[in-house]
């Protein structure tokens, strides 16, 4: 899949999110990965949800995958840490 | 599959169902489920990481599920709101 269709979910409202994947469908995107790691993996479900159930009904859940991601840390010294990732490909 | 296999994520430690998921497939099951709606959400992925990586790496990830739930509102005469919900199946 190509790496341009992806959005990556932070901390800004669902909304926001929302309309990057309207858009990218609307320009002839078939797939669009919804890509989020640690608190924000609620919002990507919120994202993909709100797509698929109130804008773009003929638009499926292809693919869900979860994941870990190691994270330097961020004073010297200490441990990485752990952050759970989550990737939901949505299919039009 | 039977729901006697699901461990629901509330807002405990993120080790609490951790624990719940090990004793049962220590039990004998070959399927768990793990579920959550909200801001839980995010706690099932640590969750199935965790159980997947750190304790029994011989669990796959089965099927991971998204979906919305719509939820009475609190107060008389408002509007229900929605949550979205995930369900994440692990096999052993």
């Amino acid at each position: 899949m190509s790496e341009s269709n992806a959005v990556l979910i932070g901390k800004k409202p669902v909304m926001n999110y929302v309309l990057a994947c309207i858009t990218l469908f609307h320009g002839g995107a078939k797939e669009v990965s919804i890509k989020a790691r640690g608190r924000s993996i609620g919002r990507a479900v919120d994202v993909a949800e709100v797509v698929r159930r109130k804008f773009l009904p003929d638009v499926k859940v292809k693919k869900i995958g979860i994941g870990t991601d190691q994270v330097e840390a961020r004073e010297e010294g200490s441990q990485p840490t752990n952050v759970s990732t989550v990737e939901i490909t949505l299919e039009r």
